[in-house]
């Protein structure tokens, strides 16, 4: 299992349209072979900051099998146009016994 | 509910016994009021890189509660030595619907 975290940083005055839109873009990610769960979560101390976590089966089922096809695409004409800075992306494997 | 994400960049070879150091000083925050779940992860693409999520029913029973205690002292004596950096923090909600 892979954990993908993502930070995003939303202009001014768009997380409700954000918000609205990652729960359409929802379904096209989660229909990627490999996908296994979502969240999404806001920040306390700085509202615009969202923070992503995605469970994939595998690095590849990120990295290959969903950003070099064309859900990927329609994934970001959906939230793309709410960052305010390109999304901060890295990946995480449990560490045993603390996972 | 509220989410801590903590990033945690470690010293050059140190990752091993942080994380024996992090197993040690979860049964400090644990007991802490508020506390709800832990869970490490080690980065992918940098090794020495760490991602904590701790789960608190509020914010002031981590930056309060737990922060402004004696068992704080003992969880940073304990993880604090390997640190390449100071900790990075910030707090979290989940997303109606989507966390």
């Amino acid at each position: 299992m892979v954990l993908e975290r993502a930070h995003f940083a939303v202009l001014p005055g768009a997380g409700d349209r954000f918000e609205a839109a990652l729960g359409e873009a929802r379904s096209v990610i989660a229909a990627s072979p490999g996908f296994v769960s979502l969240e999404l979560h806001r920040g306390v101390e700085s509202p615009e900051h969202y923070l992503l976590l995605v469970e994939w089966e595998t690095l590849a089922d990120h990295v290959v099998g969903f950003r070099e096809s064309d859900a990927f695409a329609r994934w970001r004409a959906l939230i793309g146009p709410f960052f305010a800075a390109p999304p901060d992306v890295e990946h995480f494997e449990p560490v045993a016994g603390l996972g």
